[in-house]
């Protein structure tokens, strides 16, 4: 089972490597761009046999590692392998 | 027009970084986990006028700047603003 985790920083938390990057497009004469904020992307292989056991062991990791709560929030998927689309 | 860009190491390219967070898992207990890949991620917001166009700008500020297109594969998705779904 594989689940993608999406880690953000909160919207009120200063996002310098997103600024950084906004001004180097604009130099590069990108200025359609209005803003960027930059994440962490995950991608885990679960050994486990249920989507809701999946779920909740992404949750888990999450929580206690991939994310730091104070200053980020995430969001996740899972996949069953025939990535059938959760309503 | 949101643009979210999903950018991850080839597969064929080793992950120190996701092999490191792998080890963590197992020595807090989630031996469950088997695999860990991780990437980076990007939410671009775009003063363009359609998806189209939103998604061109995105592909092509991902090529130049966002990944490596030596080591880094990337993967984006354009939503409207009613969010909507894509077929």
């Amino acid at each position: 089972m594989r689940a993608r985790v999406f880690v953000t920083l909160k919207p009120s938390v200063f996002d310098p490597q997103g600024r950084t990057i906004v001004e180097a497009l604009h130099s590069l004469g990108h200025t359609e761009v209005g803003d960027v904020r930059q994440g962490k992307y995950f991608e885990l292989d679960l050994n486990v046999e249920s989507a809701a056991a999946a779920e909740a062991l992404a949750t888990e990791v999450s929580q206690q590692v991939l994310a730091n709560p104070v200053i980020e929030s995430f969001r996740l998927e899972v996949d069953s392998e025939s990535k059938a689309g959760r309503s």
